[in-house]
């Protein structure tokens, strides 16, 4: 069970006359990727139109309420994930400026590594921020631009940005994709009948019935108009080289990335787990839901079957019982409960697809032993977490990543677990079909597990910044 | 996928000054029971506190907000399901009533056979009912009794009840929990230290740490005090005969009942199911979650693997976005999505623990068949559903129910299926472990298969009820 | 400025299609005699319909969203008045039985003196009250009465209960409205076209543009149905003795009682207050808004104008900061300032309509004093309260009474004036036309002013009642 | 009773550890300047917190709820009053921008003439406006100014706008106070122990027990520090011409303007009035709360007293019931009843401040003779409204203002009075003291009443500027 999140899904439709309500469908498909707040801009040839709320798209954007505010053939949207504290409605995507030649939205999955130095730049030079996001950057810089044609001001814009990120952008009668050079985050074209879509992943053209056509290339940006789609390929060519965490937990495993399934591929992983690691044991446990896939392309290879030794509670609510240090002291099991006939006396292959913290499995092995459990060895689908991430990942600092603090022995012993095995680097590339991890190109973006970073984190690097730097605490209700 | 839903999830403690928390801890793990409402009330020795919401209970019974409203070291909660239409606060439990001899507040899970024509005569003597549920005929009894003492009072009210119903009692200094005499409903004994609690199951027990003590028996009243556990058996003594589907589908799968942990038990069922049903496919699917442990079951006994062929979004908001007919027609996958690449030209084996109005089971089918499946092989691990219930589970009217309607071709057609096969009555009581069913003294109350009813539904029977007999609508808020 | 509350303002209507929206209006009409909570119950020939909010009239009862809920020809309405503590939804009125003969619902303004003993013997016989409310047992009574129709269950009823009270009640096709013996309470008949109006004052009729009838007599009993109006006088013959305080303080202004024009009737006060207190000074000022009738009649017969010395904010929140006590040093003023450039070295007579308390009083002198004003004598347009209500009103303990506490002096002295008068209980009766009160008969009820009650306090006499007998708290939402 | 409406009131402090409280009580004071939303904004020497809230002070800023969230010895607060259509709370004040040089926050009263004009050129260059407000143009403004010092930005941007304004500014370790080269809107300087105050009207300071400094003077800027108050005249030097409105209505009585008690001077608009247009009759009436200080004025210089013929509902509801066609016929009175035994046969001299566009009036006379008035002689204590204000009043269209559309008699007939006379232009001039109007020098700004406008309305007089520039609808919650 990852604590690593996704900061957000994007999705956006052009020429269909429910364009809002599609898109409300297609960020509850995506709504794993952020749960915090969502929004939906839609333009009707005349106005933009804007909703956002704090919480679940289901939750929030029912027929009556909330999309008959929301007319127009053309429509972007966005579910956020909100790094803690600043939860603000404000902070909600797609955001909105008026700029002479017109309105303009963004929406944005991904994070900029020189955010901090442009905002910087643009306040000296008299833009107002409003938000404490880093998408606003680019918004500021397609104000500022002086190129007349707004597809210009963008592309002058992005050459400005650093980072890994996907934007869909909606213009008077326009809607723009656009994808990093690098390709680091996922943006998928699909077509539902005359009507173009782009979506972080596939899962969210299925639930509308509509058709993949293909991704958004690395460095592409396209125009989707009255005139079909435009592809405009404004940096030089480069290889692509996608984020690998899509694959390994971010992505839903109905989701197909780049002609790869991925829940095959998490079998896979599952199975290479199984070729490097494998010893003799009872049962084979998979963590709900994370490490399900892996445990049952593990199990198959080794000729056994998965079993439910872990129950979780479906019914987490947002705002919970924060118990007294007593009742914490009964070890309240509020997530998750073990399958205590199942599990007593018998020794255990627990089966998860990352390890990051290591919070959780504390939790889960104590809960198994208590439970009667004899031994409980743990196998990961994906190699140690070493190094943060800056490209829209959000990790805890490096030295909160168990793999970065203890050695094999020393994370084995934090969570006191019988034994653990990490799947190798190159069992994840074999697992995609390569031989082994290209360490000249390689195929993947893999920093976290390798530390080789693609781009310079400039922010992170420059110690003049600090944490906080917006100087207004704001609630508006 | 059960349409069938349980009438609530019910807990009591005493002696314990977490007893509020506690008890929101033990609905928590019973929120499977009942999602409408819930309600926790407290005595302190001197009061009765109340607290009741609409909704889950990690949304509504958090720390600083509610639970500091209730004191007391003696509590008992609900979990409400309730039926369209009369989702109202007043209707959440526990009930109260302030007798001349102290305040009484009664939880109830399961529903009275006899309920309108006790309300009828009770309301002709002067009795004003406050709610549309038939657990207030209960509370007005007990006011109505004679008898000096709580308990005998009490006692006296459920000698004029029929049904199943499972019942936490608080009364000033007194915890009292009551199983009706077949012991339909479910109600275990557990003890957190000093603290003796009461629950609908084992979950319960487990979430907080407290250990099982036995169940309460089939028409058993269990007094606790702070003399201890008194247990009185008012009923002439009878064979218990427990509901059937608590172990098919209510229960928690890590629940135990009557020893039987509950998860096993479905894995049986599966594996009796592969035994009369089994054919070759591809891959085996269970329909999430439901479908799970009897689809582990069944792969296991024929030597195979489960395959997630069906991936389910947990994030379904419970007021989404109502289609229009157009949208509609797209075939929205708001809940389930298929997993395209590992379906497409297999053969399936697609396993649920049940088939009620079949309305699932035809969009999930028909999902399969455009993804691309060859041939769709539908096994049930329990019998047609042909009779409705009257003690406590929400089925529908019995010409709604598919088995009800159709032979098992009628039914395939129906849904679409290549071929459909249910378990066998037998096949139900093997996987429990024994021969077969015992027609004169059946172990367990299965009308729902069998029309075999162990009360006689009297109000059902009455053709002067009419279905809304309460004449005031009312909001509150 | 009086600290006395009414408890509660009553409407009804018969046979109109907007009944509904009729009584919203006349209970806006009637908000001046309770803010705390409004509901209104129809019928529509079938159902008994019911909408209870707390707050304000105009805050809650809208078109869209609540008037739509509650169709009907038949209404009735209530405005609640709470004393602390025990504002709750399930408090607000109208309260609504389901008898076997049919529904029944009951609006009540006024106070029963048995209601604890009345409620002490029902419960003992079975019946469960829902609410801390003294109206609840009328609703019992009814419910228990054996007489076949309602209107004997009703007559049955009130012969039972002691105090004042005047009463809506609708049940199935009849509209019936019931004045005490003593006529305490008021309650008058209007006709809107062809539509039976009943209400607590005329203002009510006025607001939508209804024509008064007359009075409901002392002790009578209207009961309005399809063939018309009909009246029951139940109750031996005896003199009207209604309250006085109705047309001292509680009556809007413009209503009128008995023939009696209540501004006419203060204008009156304060014609006789001058004569009885008038000495020279330099401005005449009422206390907003209660003294402005009284000094406007007390200016005229002295040849003089009032000034508004002190200015009111009309925008008092319910739930407005409260200072800490540094602030609270500053003297802020919150509800009232003083028009600084008038008052500066004037004396002043400062008029107001009653004294209960002296809160407000010792408050506006002081601020009047630090604004400059020489003298300030205090003229108050009726008697000095001793004793305290039981009949509906809420008066303070009789220990808070400050002319309970103090003599005129004393009084003087705690409000710091420099000298202060009261209207004498003869010039009460005068400026209603009389001689002088007769002793034997009262033409009022006025035992605040002199201790003469009409009815036994029956329960407050009772030293076995605690003040809180209800052992539930309790918060629904 | 005017139907004008003042846009805001705002308030600030410095150096007072009660900063936020003190200016939400001031805010309350200056309440009837705006009711639609209110803001404040606090700075502790290191961050900038801000609360904004739609509706009232006294129902938002609470003690346990918001002001805890506003920490910091320095505060500005606003009052918003708002156009139809635009009440959202992203259009609430104060509003903030975070400069290179440190945050700065801005409330305003008043209305920009060149506000249009100045955003379109703003947006051209690059700004993002984030609400319709003309406030926005000086805080991009202020953002884009070169100028090194906060203040020498503010005064740089000063230069470019033009119109009636007060504003308060809150930047890092200084509040700032500003009133435009006419001194058009108002703005005192007050003084709490060694806390200066800024606050739209006198009485924002009495409310809090502060004395009165002096005023901001026409065209004066003074900044408040750590070093006391500066004072700093930018403009070049001219005659203060005050808003003749204050005056006559916006402000509060109780409230001192330049020397001049405000209720003392609407006495004597009254007074001029009877001086100009006395006729015998039977009553003096003020329609209330309005007209009651000139009728008392009137009152007194024709030897008569005032009498309350008209009685005001002060419970009405921000979201009232809308009556249905049928029911309006009835000719509802939601916000005024009359004293009909009072005006039955009687002639009325009915007096009211203002006559804006007739609406009320109409509906008071109907209801008046309705009640049996004999004669209805409307006298208004001030002149006839022919002309739009663009200096932060919000005045309806030209075309609907009553004395723009007909003559006197015109005027008449359409309110359907039996006479009715304005004050003269002369009498308004003096009531202040003044022989009468200097046409050359105008002692106030009156075009309302003169059409002598001292500023070009330089947005209206464009034809180019639409209605709705904004591209963007929204709704945040």
């Amino acid at each position: 069970m990852s604590s690593l999140k996704e900061e957000c899904g994007i999705f956006g439709i052009f020429d269909n006359k429910d364009a809002a309500t599609l898109t409300a469908l297609g960020l509850h498909a995506l709504q794993h990727r952020g749960q915090e707040g969502c929004g939906i801009v839609t333009f009707d040839g005349k106005n933009f139109y804007s909703e956002k709320r704090l919480g679940l798209v289901g939750d929030n954007f029912t027929k009556d309420n909330v999309l008959k505010n929301l007319p127009g053939n053309a429509a972007i949207g966005h579910n956020r994930y909100s790094t803690s504290g600043n939860n603000l409605i404000k902070n909600v995507q797609p955001f909105f400026a008026d700029l002479h030649v017109g309105g303009v939205s963004i929406a944005h999955n991904g994070n900029l590594c020189n955010a901090r130095s442009l905002r910087k730049e643009l306040v000296k030079n008299g833009s107002i921020f409003q938000t404490t996001s880093d998408t606003e950057a680019i918004v500021q810089l397609i104000a500022k631009s002086k190129r007349p044609r707004i597809i210009d001001k963008i592309i002058e814009s992005i050459f400005k940005i650093k980072g890994g990120y996907a934007l869909t952008i909606l213009a008077e009668n326009k809607l723009i994709g656009i994808r990093d050079p690098f390709g680091i985050r996922p943006l998928v074209i699909g077509k539902l009948n005359n009507s173009y879509i782009l979506a972080s992943e596939t899962c969210a053209l299925d639930i509308i019935g509509a058709k993949l056509v293909r991704e958004v290339e690395n460095g592409e940006v396209v125009v989707i108009s009255d005139k079909g789609l435009e592809s405009l390929k404004p940096f030089p060519k480069m290889k692509q080289r996608p984020c690998i965490f899509e694959y390994i937990y971010f992505s839903r495993p109905d989701s197909i990335i780049n002609n790869v399934s991925v829940y095959e591929y998490r079998k896979k992983l599952g199975a290479e787990l199984a070729k490097e690691t494998h010893i003799n044991s009872d049962l084979i446990i998979p963590v709900p839901d994370s490490g399900v896939p892996a445990a049952i392309g593990y199990a198959e290879s080794v000729g056994k079957n998965i079993e439910l030794g872990i129950i979780r509670n479906h019914y987490v609510g947002r705002t919970f019982i924060e118990p007294t240090q007593q009742i914490r002291s009964l070890g309240v099991k509020l997530k998750h409960n073990i399958n205590k006939t199942l599990i007593k006396n018998k020794s255990l292959i627990l089966i998860d697809d990352s390890l990051v913290r290591g919070t959780t499995s504390i939790k889960i092995i104590k809960m198994l032993y208590e439970a009667g459990a004899k031994e409980v060895h743990v196998r990961i689908s994906s190699p140690p977490i070493k190094f943060p991430d800056y490209y829209g990942i959000d990790t805890p600092d490096q030295n909160d990543l168990l793999a970065s603090k203890f050695d094999l022995d020393g994370i084995r012993k934090y969570i006191n677990a019988t034994s653990i095995k990490f799947l190798s680097i190159d069992g994840l590339y074999k697992a995609m079909g390569y031989q082994n991890r290209n360490s000249m190109y390689p195929q993947f973006t893999d920093h976290c597990f390798t530390g080789d970073y693609p781009i310079e984190p400039t922010d992170a690097n420059n110690k003049d910044f600090t944490k906080n730097e917006m100087s207004l605490m704001s609630t508006n209700r």
